[in-house]
């Protein structure tokens, strides 16, 4: 981590798939605007339900870049 | 969500696989009694180990669903 | 859990695909030098990024295992 | 608290005014069903938002009530 | 734990005498309607309080029991 | 807050109406005996019902003060 | 939920009136600059404190928009 | 809880015999300064150990009583 | 606490009678492989159900020992 | 800790050098009305800013002492 | 605070030295285009270590500033 | 973090002089019998006091290091 500083934002991604999935479509939206991107960390996993089955998973997560 | 009013309960599910289908199963059993489930987050993931190897995911969620 | 008396430690675990994989990796690794281990807990689910991608998924878990 | 035996659960009610009637709100639906409600403890305040204004209050409450 | 789905709910039970009395009495009042109780987990542990004595322990538990 | 010491309590205000009036009613008693009163943060939102109807909000915050 | 990427960002607002009216000051701040505010939870209250009366609600909240 | 306002304190007991008789010994020293003490809260239970016995229990509590 | 360095470890003791017993269950197992254990701080109780009571209590424990 | 019974109480010293000086500077305030403070908890550590400078490192800590 | 908006962001500094210094970096770092700076939280201190010592403290804090 | 697996201890160490020294400390000890030790978070941080001034800073960290 040396002498950079980073800023760290939250973000929520969706899948219908899996949990997995919803956090890499988080990352590849982000990745349009920032720079960077480090490292993140998951900080809550819901998702809604249709017909008793999980529709959409929707994982937050907090992502780490380096402040340039 | 508008004028409506939401109970939540919490359960358990497991699976062989995968923390996706740990939570799939239990609102499969769940919707048997419980209708109009609407989201769920998940609250705990935890699991068994049979000879070094996971056994079961054992993955605790909270489920909304609207009051009639 | 009858009359045993439990240890646990914290693991951390990676793999490039998935959640469940880093779990079984630490697993894996730790089963070489801790025997009769009974459950984990997820404590934490973190991950490295490059090129805006998950490059690998780092999953804590605590293991619980019998004192003998 | 004497003698009694408690249970609890989680509601979930809303409002476009203010907390304090989304939580009467959860009550008064919850009332039709539970009887001897006798106290609640906000879990969450939360609310959705449209054109940049509060459009409903939504406030989660544990509420305790004498099992009979 | 295998293929079963569990559901937990939260009980408050109080004793005049100690924490271990007052969780086996909310454990006896509900198992005349819950089966299949499983485990319990300690939430909270208050108290009321007379004349600078303990009057009642009361202690919240959550209780798993297997969705039939 | 420059070179000052300060020190925190913890009081429970209540109010039939709101979640505002129980602080300042909390805030009204605890002026009587401390003075410079700086600022507060809610730690808890409870009531007590009545008739499936909130009777009285019962709101605990922590107060910091000055230490002369 | 569907296909969206979030964002969630961190805001506190202030009143002389209400804890409604804080989070409301806030939102309405925050949209010259944000569009497609979605939801908002609360996650501090506090105050200050003037001649033993509040003087400000001060109310932070987490607010989640699109990502377009 | 009607009108009053209550204030709590944090309290540590200790006892070579039970967490219960820890949390009355605090209870019982401070009822020589704090009148109208009305309810408790367990908020960490801890102990020294001496030869691989416990040898104190060491309870704290967080007290409320009213504000006269 | 002067100028040693102490580690802790995390068990898990269970009892048929009491928390304490439990505890003191796990401080004589450890004993065995553990020297200079000093202080332990309780994390979690729970325990097993059988037929609506109590069949084992399970406490688990933070443990410091001075590291030689 | 044998058979004392101890109180603890919250206080915010600050310094605009260091974490250290800040918590000293609220135990030197404290010692002047506190008799046998015997240890401390850092419980928040926070700071205003000036110019984009530390202007004053503040910082929370619970401080126990015995109940003479 | 008055009838200001604030907003938060977070940001992880580091320092071969000190915590202080580590949340230093950070501010100057952010005040090349952050302006209006008020308060910071300090949220999490880690550290990465080489050969047994300390080689970079790494302090992460929440920073608010005025909405202009 | 690649491919290792990690494990993670806990320590506390002590200093007179400051919180860093009493990380370095826990470090330095632990470091005769743990290789590869990686990073470390700060869990708590307490102390002791004499006469009003702080005596011991104890300060207790998570360290992972390389599971070979």
């Amino acid at each position: 981590m040396s002498d950079h500083v980073y800023k760290s934002v939250e973000l929520t991604g969706s899948s219908e798939t899996s949990i997995e999935e919803a956090v890499q479509n988080a990352l590849t939206k982000a990745s349009q605007s920032i720079e960077n991107m480090q490292w993140f960390q998951v900080t809550e996993t819901r998702g809604n339900i249709e017909n008793g089955t999980v529709a959409h998973w929707q994982v937050s997560i907090k992502v780490g870049f380096t402040l340039e």
